[in-house]
């Protein structure tokens, strides 16, 4: 387990905001997840911890701390992360332990009363300047889901079981829950077509996945060992990977997906850390019999033992109509990330294996998180077979692929016995016309 | 043409600074590339403008400069040219006019000498925050040779006459020219192998590339025309897409190419406008007979006209051995930018026509740059048939691909009657041990 449980794991403690102790809540005491907010349009953005159906202004609150946590404080009214990050683990973890016991019932300082904000009230921020956005394809079956409509001959790599398959993305399109996108335009041909057509396109869909937040740096020419990789993360977010299925089916050979990716990623606004997940972490997927062992660069005991994320993602699908009737968001799957074939530490070794340096802000995503059920497949790609069987939402709509005015909502949450439950929040955006 | 000539291409204009008059010389007054320099370890860096064999520091000799050119002067003592950048085209130019007549000898400013300091005892640094790092496919020549190589029954793929074919790459491991790189290791599983093994490369190679900086930043949803790409054009480099053959073979199905790639690239330090460059535009490549005309989103009378850029491009090696024994390094290649399939205007009209916003500080590479003839191929992929072929260099060495020790250098340049030769100076980087 990278982070050992400590007192802000404690199930017992409760925190003074009323909210964090709801059975449902996404954000109790135990959670602490960091993100960038704005009390109101025009003042300038503040890292924040959310607490219930609130937000802690960690600035303000930073000075009643001692130690490395008020370092933490005295920086963090940037408007980003990053600054945080760069501190390092040690930090990270002292701040979150002066943020637990100063929220907390026991030992807590009701003066911090005085620096919450209602989320209701607040505009959340994307909350990291992110470098480099790394995507990876660690759902073996996604892969295999999505490779047999591409390649029905074909459908897994040969490589598929040695390397965890990533590409680079774009970073500059990543945007935060809640901003609406424009159906992108771009090259399209059916295979009934002569020529391709530059136009709208007709197979937007969407990925679910989980985002990892880097929040310590690697040297060029330096590999991460595996046993070292999880030092790394700094935390985990919802990502949405959304694709335009048609573009990127035209121009993806030979060099992998790019327009039908790049037109905009969205990411949850709440970072919740490594070390809230601590009590999350589970075996890493068990490889059916038959399948190689890692090479050794890849594998390691603790990593097999604990590398895995028991995360429960869910996508739900609202329609213009849906809304407009008053039906609730239909949910389209559940699944979780420990169905995935490769850890993140596997990921992050193996991204740097051949020397790539990573840098604080960088963001992987895992890739589309599916399980072996239809129920808990991550893409409307796989959902509909390509759109060829279409779902059928409340109201008798249907979806084949994403229509305007759609909006995609995924959750995330960990639940076990014994330990609170940690929520991720919301990672919501409509799509708007091409226009 | 994107940027109208006026008095700083003058082909009579002569510069106080002698070595800039040289008739071989890369940076005479017409040119005046911008680059980010220490006058030695220790200082801070500036912006700096090559001059000759000197280097002007900017921020000095703009106190003497009036309007625009002094608002640039005020922010140069920056680490990178982003800030430049982001005071717009008409800043540019003001300044590159300022600095033109400044270091003139009709109108110069003899203070200047005072600011200037000698290359040869300058530290150059990366020029650019990189903000995210796009690699095209653009030489037709290229890809057809590649192709054949990976596929040898479907080298060219039927979306490359319709789509200026890109991947994301990596912006962290981009190194200014001077900075040697280790051997990357990583996973390559030859045709005979049962199982692929994790070791260095075996199969390193260059990629001789042009760099095109992006100046002015889009908007997320709102594609650019065609003919408003060249606006956001800053300025142009040399740069080495590093690639190790083996394991990119093993990796990139079917996401295209990631750690075969991402562990080095190399650029040079000096950044040569997009208006010097003004007297080098071309007309596009002609399409050969039979060729499809690019979609209209992708096509401009102007940019057919002019569009394509004749520039010169040359790599040379230079082994351990042959430094020893003084051999002066060997040609590998001459080509031109101008062969390429697709312009830089195309480029951008592509990258943002599905909304992907472009920001300050990207950084485009055309791909490899190749040619017709073998004289011109732009990779030792190409140049030893994929390393069965090898090559024979003095002293008698064989290179299928790179060893440890050897040294690539590109070299870049314009020449035509009526206009003063400018040139990209070096982009140059050895191989060390994997270690």
């Amino acid at each position: 387990m990278p982070v050992a449980l400590n007192e802000t794991h404690d199930p017992t403690r409760k925190s003074f905001v009323e909210s964090a102790n709801a059975p449902g809540s996404d954000f109790p005491i135990q959670n602490l997840p960091f993100g960038i907010f704005r009390r109101a349009a025009g003042e300038p953005p503040r890292l924040g911890v959310a607490i219930g159906d609130q937000i802690l202004d960690v600035a303000a609150a930073a000075a009643s701390f001692e130690g490395p946590a008020a370092e933490a404080g005295r920086f963090s009214s940037v408007p980003y992360l990053n600054h945080l990050m760069s501190l390092g683990p040690q930090v990270w973890s002292a701040l979150r332990l002066a943020l637990s016991r100063g929220l907390s019932i026991e030992h807590g300082d009701a003066r911090l009363r005085e620096h919450l904000t209602p989320m209701a009230q607040a505009e959340m921020r994307l909350p990291v300047a992110i470098g480099d956005f790394t995507d990876f394809f660690a759902s073996i079956f996604h892969a295999t889901n999505a490779g047999r409509l591409f390649r029905p001959d074909n459908p897994l790599m040969p490589n598929y079981k040695y390397v965890p398959v990533a590409y680079h993305s774009r970073a500059s399109s990543v945007r935060v829950s809640g901003k609406p996108f424009k159906r992108p335009r771009g090259q399209r041909k059916g295979p009934n077509d002569a020529a391709p057509s530059y136009g709208a396109s007709r197979n937007l869909d969407f990925e679910l996945e989980l985002g990892i937040y880097i929040g310590a740096a690697s040297e060029l020419g330096e590999p991460i060992p595996i046993g070292r990789a999880a030092e790394h993360v700094f935390g985990f977010c919802l990502l949405n990977d959304w694709s335009a299925r048609d573009i990127q089916a035209w121009e993806y050979q030979p060099l992998g997906p790019f327009l039908g990716k790049n037109f905009c990623t969205t990411v949850s606004p709440w970072v919740v850390t490594a070390e809230a997940l601590a009590p999350f972490h589970t075996a890493a997927f068990a490889r059916p019999d038959g399948d190689p062992a890692p090479l050794p660069h890849l594998d390691d005991a603790e990593d097999r033992a604990h590398g895995g994320l028991d995360i429960t993602l869910e996508a739900y699908i609202s329609t213009e109509t849906m809304r407009q009737t008053g039906a609730a968001p239909q949910r389209l799957t559940q699944t979780s990330c420990a169905l995935l074939y490769w850890t993140a530490s596997q990921m992050i070794a193996h991204h740097s294996s051949n020397g790539c340096n990573l840098n604080i802000g960088d963001l992987l995503g895992s890739g589309t998180v599916s399980g072996p059920e239809k129920s808990s497949w991550g893409s409307l790609l796989e959902l509909t077979t390509r759109g060829t069987v279409p779902l059928t939402l409340p109201g008798g709509e249907k979806r084949g692929f994403l229509e305007d005015g759609d909006e995609i909502v995924f959750r995330g949450y960990c639940e076990k016995p014994g330990a609170v439950r940690i929520g991720f929040g919301e990672c919501r955006a409509a799509v708007l016309p091409a226009g």
